[in-house]
């Protein structure tokens, strides 16, 4: 299952100002062509559907309307430009879903930036 | 009066994936106990308090209500555990607002960790 929290903040501490310490929070989305393409919580949703087989079950375990995780993996699958979600049809609620390599590839890069991101973030908190 | 945008997005061009161009956006705020104590748009409620000389006009300015307005100041002084805006009580809606040193050296800080953030999504952009 997934264990990567949904929590949108990352954050540092910043030893700055009175009396408590300061934390800078952060949080990164890619656009493309002024839309949103991939943000925290569309990145969890590709990996739900990756680790739950189904966009169905993907979305339940969100507490997100079918119709609107289906309309997130249209939106995400025509702004890449190619599929990064895969969907066998038939059966209810459309079958079986998966990623393509295109769509593990940018999981991967997502998260590869926002793990840069928290360490620019530490640097932050160093000064 | 103020320049600044109140646009949250900061963007820098990604050339990766297929199709349209990348962008990274980002949004930066600062936390206190757990409590967020400066965001975009608290900064620049603290500019237009600074530009118009009273929170009523500042919120008018921003669409906000006043009583938003005002208890927004509370809290980022409460949090900053001193005063970051002053007021001289009398005249409806309180009268008159201004900055302290501190607030100012806040807004300061803010911006430079703003603009560090930029550069940083452009070197991000350069991957």
């Amino acid at each position: 299952m997934v264990s990567r929290k949904t929590d949108h903040g990352r954050g540092s501490a910043l030893a700055a100002s009175p009396a408590a310490p300061m934390q800078i929070k952060g949080r990164l989305w890619l656009e493309k062509d002024g839309e949103t393409f991939l943000s925290w919580g569309r990145v969890v949703l590709l990996e739900r559907i990756r680790d739950l087989g189904s966009i169905a079950a993907a979305a339940r375990s969100m507490e997100m309307a079918y119709s609107h995780a289906w309309s997130l993996v249209a939106n995400i699958n025509r702004l890449a430009g190619e599929e990064l979600v895969s969907r066998s049809f038939g059966g209810k609620h459309g079958g079986r879903a998966w990623l393509t390599p295109a769509g593990e590839a940018v999981i991967a890069q997502f998260w590869n930036l926002v793990d840069k991101f928290q360490k620019w973030l530490e640097t932050q908190e160093a000064e």
